[in-house]
């Protein structure tokens, strides 16, 4: 595992120049102190990194792919910025978010930039054509998964229109919908554009689709864990996140309604659609999302899912590199980070 | 002018019908209701005129122009949502802005969607590569124009780094700098465009830009005098808006801080000055404004720009396209719209 961690944090490092070199193009010094503070803040890199391996794994060399790696990982960095204010967040990994720092029209005006600073890494590109569609598609899944992300809140939020839309009750297949577009379908796309870099065939970029799917999800499930258990300072995050911002959307707590008692099922909602829970509303949720014993079987399905990925590594022709994206994938999975 | 006005109206609708069909490429039918919304509050359609009407001089046909046209018209649209929201603005042609309509997350969120509608558009052209290169540059340059303007208004904001960074003193080489971001850059692209959608020579996309860039400095002066001047009703923005958004990027107000008398020159920068101006203030402003010549001396700035661009389309194979372009031009730049 240490390989892994080690691998990431040097490719990270030659991912990053290459962002900030993209970001610096028409950028006053003034506003590169503004879109640099995403890049900045750190990350690990997966997304990228996945982009290089299946690249190496289909015949192809880092340099043939970092360009584009770049690129997806700009995308996630983008979505990020305008997650934080969409989320109204005031922290990310510890700093504060693009907007906070710099207001939210500065905020919005990195974001744009962000998006131009990808259609620069595309046209570097081994193959621009094909990786902008794929893209251009990753961004619209991205946008209808954080579409719907909003929609499960479950707190008014006085715009008619939104209150409207807004899902009373969510599904396994709406949840999957919804994590399907936040995260899995650019981790696929980071899959697939790896194998373009390298001219691999409809096969090898079909098989890398469907790795990418499939750690995709596994790598959210993870998260959702995360995000109700993890310690606030191991994560950088504060916890119980999901339930103060009243998300439905999270495997655990989808799990756990299905397989809870009446009462402690009730007590879990009505945390979920207090417009502010308590401090103890929270604690009390989560013991009771503990004790229902839902986060291991997310866990299950998890471990599942990593290994329908593995299966899809068998044709590559670099099996070296396959080597190392199963470790990720591992990684990603158990993640504590 | 009748027959600028015609065609103008005609070629919208054909526009217009475009812009739906990529704006509905992955959405949903719950989101078309929110990124329609923009597009059909309408507006005059000069800038896939032109790129029509350049392709046109240049030797091609609409049809060879009309995907890249709608797709220009989306990048003013897209600005246009985040204008809105960084403006904090209510209302664009009497109709509720996006976000105010559907809610920042949704504002932010149609935002990023017509980017990425702006791509299946450069995708779907006859030279994607070469017009993927100048969207992206005149956005990049829109943005810096939007930057600009956020950093001239006068009101600190309470975020350190825009106070930190806003002008104090704005020079015409300032004003001209953010007006060709915020509106001659995409002119110029359209026009480019048009010329690149009909294969046409690198000397005839050089006189395209050139034309362009008058036309769109010449445009933004008009529309100068007219944010101050132009009655409500005519205009659907507020009478003396730049005053009240404490905006010293306007023309007429340049001009007449260089030739105003010392005590006219100091009410007018109070109203600048003022965190609420009262309506009285802004009247007052107004009537000193008027007073000063300066929107005449704007106007006459404006008739030798659109000569220049006029002597820009000498070079074009297809003279009668460049009637209309002529008519177009001096028509927004004398518009009363």
């Amino acid at each position: 595992m240490s390989d892994i961690i080690r691998a990431l944090g040097e490719l990270g490092n030659r991912v990053d120049a290459r962002m900030l070199e993209l970001l610096a193009v028409g950028a006053s010094k003034s506003f590169q102190e503004v879109v640099f503070h995403q890049v900045k803040a750190g990350g690990k890199r997966i997304r990228p990194a996945l982009t290089v391996l299946f690249c190496e794994a289909a015949g192809g060399q880092e340099k043939d792919a970092l360009t584009a790696a770049a690129a997806i990982e700009l995308v996630h960095n983008y979505s990020l910025i305008l997650d934080d204010i969409i989320d109204d967040a005031d922290l990310r990994r510890n700093v504060p978010t693009t907007w906070k720092k710099f207001g939210l029209s500065f905020g919005i005006l990195a974001s744009t930039h962000y998006r131009e600073a990808i259609e620069e890494a595309i046209l570097q590109s081994p193959d621009p054509l094909t990786i902008s569609r794929l893209i251009a598609d990753g961004i619209r899944e991205l946008i209808e998964g954080e579409r719907l992300d909003v929609l499960f809140e479950q707190i008014p939020k006085n715009v008619e229109y939104v209150d409207r839309h807004r899902y009373r009750e969510i599904t396994r297949s709406d949840y999957e919908t919804m994590i399907g577009g936040k995260t899995a379908s650019l981790i696929r796309t980071a899959c697939e554009v790896g194998v373009v870099c390298a001219h691999g065939s409809e096969a090898l970029r079909k098989a890398a689709r469907e790795f990418g799917w499939k750690a995709g999800i596994a790598f959210q499930m993870a998260d959702d864990v995360l995000d109700l258990f993890a310690a606030e300072e191991e994560l950088g995050k504060k916890v119980g996140k999901d339930i103060y911002e009243h998300k439905l959307g999270n495997a655990v707590i989808l799990q756990a309604l299905e397989r809870l008692p009446a009462p402690d099922r009730k007590s879990l909602l009505e945390a979920l659609h207090a417009s502010q829970p308590t401090e103890k509303q929270v604690t009390k949720a989560i013991a009771v999302l503990r004790d229902s014993g839902a986060a291991d079987q997310v866990k299950k399905n998890t471990e599942q899912l990593v290994n329908e990925a593995r299966q899809a590594l068998s044709r590559f022709p670099n099996q070296k590199a396959c080597k190392l994206l199963e470790g990720l994938v591992t990684f990603i999975s158990q993640r504590t980070f």
